[in-house]
């Protein structure tokens, strides 16, 4: 059978691609959060034993991804590409990471959507019949982050309400051909949406158009509805960013009130954590969609699952010089077996 | 027929897409190269109307994208996806450049390799029935690229011999599953090749050993040689680096002496333009895979040509933290109708 492009963004895979297993490396302050026992390893120590936090993020995600290649018992030389990337300038998190594996490498910049960019094209890789096996993963640091992105973390700069705490994290998902696990039935593709904000403290007010615009292609694409899913994932959208899709959605006639959750509000406890209004960054939306939600998915915990990974497309440079921050979203279906 | 997957990295398409046409946009000094009047337009301002050079480097993929959305016949809604990067931080060259199109977009980031890196994903996703027609894009400036990575132009630092120049340019190709032209026949997919090389005004000694480890995958996957290709072209080694890849090779017998060609040293003329070792950036060998390869292979003059795209994949943060320079090399074969 021939995978189908439904309407304009969607493609419907006619081969959905197994997940045979995800890993989830993360920090101390995401390891003492809701999700902190279903990561497979919470280090307590930010440099992860490097010198730098750049080199602790490379560091990370080089363990979360041998972690996904034992899980899912195959060496590196058992897959055929890794497509990745990451926040850092050259996205030099991933690529010094996956320096050494040997293994054909794609990399990719989505911002914080790269789980969801890499998720969706290893599945096509997969799907298209370009390999047996195929590795998405994608990492975050927020020290790194706040290094590059904002201030000093030694100058103690005051974070406002709308701002996202940046989550030291890595996720890793193996997929392939044959096995078992849930299967990525669908892949959404989103254009970029820029709404014409420009606080860069308010990444989830930039990003909330770009999420609304591929869940809405994708419900149109598809012909489903939110009620289709047990679970629609947004990440990592925070507080404000979840309010403002709800609403915009509303207006659409989309109700996703009932079944919509934010990896960013998921992997930390704002009453007692705090990160103003959640979590954020490549390594959020990666570390839980291969913890808790493919997990989940195993248990028969949710059967079907729409994850979207937003991200904000800017950079120091053009908010300096006053441009807008555009926002791009991407989604896959998931499915579980059981 | 099904695509396959020939050896560790390549892929041999079994619905080669053709190259409906491609789109090359140069700044003054590059027009003023040997390969200036083969360009579809040269901007003298440096600026491309905009206020600073990350916008002028957006505005000049904006016009390439445009042009070879015209000279293929059809508007940015034909395309179902882009596939483009570039080496600002965060790739905003890229984002902003397109975020108006409404086309669904993956963002890539392979350093200098991007362009191969494109061509590779667009290939397939229209070889795998993912869609009808994708585009191919990255571009470079060299005033946004000396800002970021070097000095502050008004400095005026000098460069060493073996630095490169980053060209401004940039490249757009249109794909697509009917018409005609050059078609994209098999691709071969680089690891992340790491030498130890640590100067940062080095790159092509840096990037040689990638460009070696792809060429000779591909001819060790395909069964070919040197010799069944017109034209092997690498991008962007320039002096240094190209001296070095005939070097390597010749140590495991693979003689590239005959038929290579790079990019870097295709776009300047290094006697009459101060360029040291020659062209650099993404902007290079995509602008010369949209001129003077592609008008080539359409005009008959190469029938068989392997495009191998070479990026380093550093930050000014890896390497003032002393770290390496990893290298990766992308290839993709393109033959002539003709």
């Amino acid at each position: 059978m021939q995978t189908k492009h439904l309407g304009r963004q969607t493609l419907c895979l006619a081969n959905p691609p197994y997940i045979l297993a995800g890993g989830s490396v993360v920090g101390k302050k995401e390891g003492e959060g809701p999700l902190g026992p279903g990561f497979d390893y919470v280090c307590e120590d930010s440099y992860f034993g490097e010198k730098t936090w750049e080199k602790a993020e490379s560091a990370l995600l080089q363990r979360c991804f041998s972690i996904a290649c034992d899980k899912a018992h195959l060496a590196p030389s058992g897959l055929q590409y890794i497509f990745g990337g990451d926040l850092l300038n050259q996205c030099t998190a991933s690529t010094f990471a996956l320096r050494d594996c040997g293994v054909p490498f794609f990399g990719l910049y989505g911002a914080c959507s790269t789980m969801a960019e890499s998720l969706s094209l290893a599945a096509m890789a997969v799907d298209g019949g370009f390999c047996d096996a195929a590795a998405a993963v994608s990492c975050s640091h927020f020290c790194s982050a706040e290094r590059q992105f904002r201030f000093p973390l030694e100058y103690g700069g005051l974070r406002t309400p709308t701002a996202q705490w940046t989550v030291t994290g890595a996720g890793a998902a193996v997929l392939a051909a044959q096995g078992s696990g849930p299967r990525v039935t669908h892949v959404t593709t989103g254009c970029i949406v820029d709404a014409g904000i420009t606080d860069a403290a308010n990444m989830g007010a930039a990003m909330a158009p770009a999420a609304l615009d591929t869940l809405k292609a994708h419900f149109e694409d598809t012909g489903r509805s939110p009620e289709d899913y047990d679970l629609i994932v947004t990440g990592d959208l925070g507080m404000i960013g979840r309010a403002a899709l709800l609403e915009l959605a509303a207006r659409e006639d989309i109700d996703l009130e009932k079944n919509h959750m934010d990896c960013g509000l998921l992997i930390f406890d704002r009453n007692t954590q705090d990160v103003r209004a959640g979590g954020s960054g490549c390594g959020c939306c990666a570390s839980v969609f291969c913890s808790l939600l493919l997990n989940g998915l195993r248990a028969g915990k949710w059967r079907r699952l729409l994850f979207a990974a937003t991200g904000a497309l800017m950079s120091t440079t053009s908010s300096q010089q006053g441009e807008s921050i555009p926002g791009i979203c991407h989604a896959v279906a998931v499915e579980s077996e059981v």
